[in-house]
């Protein structure tokens, strides 16, 4: 049996955390991407499908292309961050439920004959996929700016010219200049929004 | 700037999480629970919007009744675990937009005339919320145990008759009983997953 995690850890995780539209001149190196990937990959999906797809765009060409599909106040933002991050869902993500799911083995018949279940699973479990990399990458001190303002079709055309993955919503992820902070935007209240029944 | 927790509180949250399927006879105390909203309401949503409406099933009433709309192999987890939260959002959520943020007065217009947008706002932000929840669970050493195996509409109609809400998933949440796990399922490699730009 676990407990709880220290109040440092609560806060860096939730309570303290910001969301960021600036962020400091420090790289995010290849290797901590892949150490972020190590850890939020073992947040759990329906069925272990793990639809999401990640696009992290570093380069200046790479930001330019995605800039063009970002609304205008999100593009400053993720051309000075030092990644921004796609996140994407395999539209084929049933094909791997054989190997990721065995205990079920016919489970990908479920999708093939079912956009609608397909189309839900994909963008629910990618979302959930991408709630675990804000937290992952909060737990290895990386800040986050998630953003859903932008062109899911441009970026989807310049991005998965194939048709297989679909944008769902994009991540900056750096080290956060707080000086640059909005506001906090306030929380509704557990007695607005809980029931125990 | 933050640093990386610690590798017990990485594991904690990550890599040695388990979706629990058995539950020990310990309480989730409704204090408890509210510790954990106050946690988890941090996590962002586009602008703020917070849809997520959480319906924490705790009665034998209530459970009862949870458990018609549950796919068989998921009835006996439900029944034996000390809380089932059903993770719902709120298809008026705009009309809050005014209060939650406030930096953009007309937003709930873009919501109040386009139903895709809403729709797919309020799917997207509450499966994200679903998330946290997971994670702020861990967070407190509770044990979750996620599901999507269930008929929507029977919970809809059981529990939001007036149809204000729709559910999305269910949470199983209590001190796990490790001696029930199934062997965990294979996660996708980061060369298959994650490209970097």
């Amino acid at each position: 049996m676990n407990n709880k995690l220290d109040r440092k850890a609560q806060a860096q995780l939730f309570s303290e955390a910001r969301t960021f539209n600036a962020f400091l001149d420090k790289e995010v190196p290849d290797a901590l991407i892949k150490e972020l990937y190590e850890l939020m990959k073992w947040g759990p999906t329906s069925m272990n499908c793990q639809p999401a797809y990640y696009v992290v765009v570093k380069s200046s060409d790479a930001k330019e292309k995605l800039n063009k599909a970002l609304a205008p106040g999100n593009q400053q933002k993720s051309l000075t961050a030092p990644a921004t991050v796609i996140i994407a869902s395999d539209t084929q993500f049933y094909n791997k439920l054989p190997e990721l799911f065995p205990a079920y083995p016919t489970a990908k018949d479920l999708f093939a004959s079912n956009d609608a279940f397909r189309d839900a699973t994909a963008f629910r479990n990618s979302s959930l996929q991408g709630a675990y990399f804000i937290m992952a990458a909060r737990s290895l001190g990386l800040d986050c700016g998630p953003m859903s303002g932008f062109d899911n079709k441009i970026v989807d055309d310049t991005f998965f010219p194939d048709g297989r993955y679909k944008s769902n919503f994009i991540i900056n992820i750096g080290y956060g200049d707080a000086t640059k902070n909005y506001p906090r935007g306030p929380r509704l209240a557990f007695e607005d929004v809980v029931d125990i029944l």
